[in-house]
């Protein structure tokens, strides 16, 4: 029987202002994705946001963007390859020393937002970011979009890695998501979402709109926090995969074979 | 025979902006206190300064201050001790990975600015920030202005310490320095520089502007680089100290007995 | 029959983050004070929030703070006074010309947070801030916490002003307000609340906890709306001005005789 | 006999960091192009740069960019073209405040960096941007890279502009600029940038690499001080174009037939 993992984005509140329900959401996942100051997050909010993890025994992650607080990490930005890398090392390096000081440990990396989204589609951005973040922390596994150029990026470098689809994003034939803008791109139907990651993981596969089953290493599921129908949704997931007895537990790192 | 250290502040430079002159300066100092990105400092400057720094076998210090950017760490702030413990945090945290990633290590602290003046007339401020600082790196040598409150905060926490004057600048009797708006409170020329910090190092003594000699540790001394002038006085105190046969080289850190 | 304006603080919102409720306390407030990106706002929330204060016939206000989003200008801050002066001029130069570019217009000025609460007990200060709005537009109207050094500071400039008491906040007999951490501080009690606010503009002065009267301008009435109970409050005091026929409309500014 | 204006971005300053010598340039220039602290200066550098251009006669722009003052505006960002509207706006508004309260005046406008290159690519983004420039203050002269999408979108709005040709690039023969890694791109030599204006101005017209000509309105001719050899560069300029008897005074702004 597989096992997986469920993972959210978390700590992104910043100074006064205060985003999503992560108690809610450590009470749901095994991985929580947690901003390290540059598309969000701050000091205190790392030390709470880790420190709720930790004692929940959720595994923590670095979740670096671009460094863009006004804009959330969600613009696309031509920083200079080298300057990029120095900043994911930068995020992670806090993220690292934030978590040894409340006594736990980073042990996964997720990239954030339009930082993602370029790597998903550019193997090369991918592989230069997870090596600067691999140079401060060479045993991070690094969570990747499942079938994107992330994934051809780690099965490159030969790092730990694990694999992640989305609850509630509809996908196409070719494994991207289904653009926003049409219908049924974004599910919101907590049930449906529930079922068809059971479908999924049990498949072991992406299953398309269209039906067609795309194989795939399912390690983690992402879940979203920031909504209530978002934390409806993710409730959904947990409690249909333990009704459908799978395990449900942190991912382990793997390496391409 | 007493030896020393000579210690600068560098890696101030921000995204397009230069400060000081740090490639001449490495030349002349055996410890560097390199910005963190919170008063000074971004992910490039600290991967290029760290990495300059230890080709030159100079010892790399993390420089915290409060997070602002736009006053240079210089204006006193009233934030909450458990943020600015976490800030503190935060900007050690990425010191020590950025160190890491480019094959460095970090082996000292030394506070900034505003918030260095600060604890070196609160004992509690100091020792707070210092915890918050050892809470991610145990084995930090903690650089404290020598005879202050900072050198009681660390005598305290029985963590390892090195104790610093400055070689440009007039102490009263009580060990507090001749406020800049009195003549004489800075020291202009170069050759006086030296020769006081020699006198100094070999009394073991802080020599105020009365003649009045106050013992204390004096581990290591901080020059300035951010002008010509500022490079020609460091340069001078070390030429004074090698012809005074004075050995320099890094200092190890001490506990309180 | 004296008349009087309710304020409240708003765009404080900031990027992805939301704070308060502003389309709710818009249908109570005659004037809104509107951040200008200095603590907290950016330029799509200044833009939004003037448009909605405009079509709701409710007073705008430039609302400038410590440039410090991270602390919300709660910190207080040793700023140099010049520098300070013109991170003024800056934010209300900044609202004045994205109020013209909605349709609408600035009349008011009233600072926040650190920097009003230094203004409250530093005269000096608060007229050099003052004036710094003012060399930017010399009609604002200075609003000011009634009987407090911005009081002086005012008389004294001879600008257009208007004085401003606390609906949910118990007065000291010196009129400076009950510290927070005692009993009966902050008033948490809608209906008491509101009658209070009715008892001091009638008498036209503020009635202190032990009752003492101390009579002074009463021009307008600083509201909250950052949580449920904030907006219940002024939802409050609103309907029990009503109630006792007190004409509530936007303040004039007057000068000192 | 045609007449020219020289101009120069300055006000590049930023908190303790140095940037170009705005004193020099401003007895060279007869406009300058002034930051608004989105890529670059701050609220001491704008009111201290307009002082000093004012006093010098020098007309005044406002000179906003990408809000990313760790990249200098250097790096393309997409911000939704709403948002970006209204960081124009702000930075505007900002710019005519500042000058009012120093006793000047803002009359031109020039975009920054990435986001000029953009706009200069893009005519329906350098539209929006002007559009939202305008909505603060319609009267703004538009400093525009003459034969570029720039200048047709102020062409299409008929708002005052004024075009910019470069003393120190090379120009390919549609108009754009010589790619920075080709040889020959940038021009270093003083004498040559200075003739070859003398001799583009009586041609109104860029002459390429090629020595083809391409007419055009050349109302003011870039310039650049951030080295001495920009500053050498300027002066020559400054020096051939009077010792050719061509009047240097500030542009007046027209609009399209």
């Amino acid at each position: 029987m597989p096992h997986v993992d469920l993972n959210a984005d978390m700590g992104e509140s910043f100074g006064a202002w205060k985003m999503g329900d992560d108690a809610a959401l450590l009470k749901i996942v095994t991985s929580a994705n947690i901003a390290c100051g540059g598309h969000a997050g701050d000091a205190d909010v790392m030390a709470a946001t880790m420190t709720m993890a930790h004692s929940n025994g959720v595994g923590i992650g670095a979740h670096p963007g671009f460094m863009d607080i006004a804009g959330f990490g969600r613009n696309r930005m031509s920083v200079p390859r080298g300057t990029l890398q120095n900043q994911v090392r930068y995020q992670v390096a806090a993220s690292l020393g934030m978590a040894r000081s409340v006594g736990a440990e980073v042990r996964h990396l997720k990239l954030h937002g339009a930082m993602a989204n370029m790597c998903a589609e550019d193997e090369d951005m991918a592989r230069d970011l997870y090596e600067a973040a691999l140079s401060v922390a060479p045993d991070l596994i690094v969570m990747v979009l499942a079938a994107t150029a992330q994934q051809s990026a780690v099965e490159k470098l030969g790092c730990l890695w694990a694999g992640e689809i989305f609850a509630d994003r509809a996908y196409n034939d070719d494994a991207t998501l289904v653009d926003r803008s049409l219908p049924g791109a974004v599910i919101h139907d907590a049930d449906h979402a529930g079922a068809r990651m059971v479908e999924m993981v049990q498949a072991g596969a992406i299953i398309t709109e269209s039906g067609k089953h795309i194989p795939t290493r399912i390690d983690t599921i992402c879940l979203h926090g920031d909504t209530a129908e978002a934390v409806a949704i993710a409730a959904s997931v947990r409690r249909q995969l333990e009704a459908a007895d799978v395990p449900l537990h942190r991912f382990d790192g793997h390496r391409a074979s």
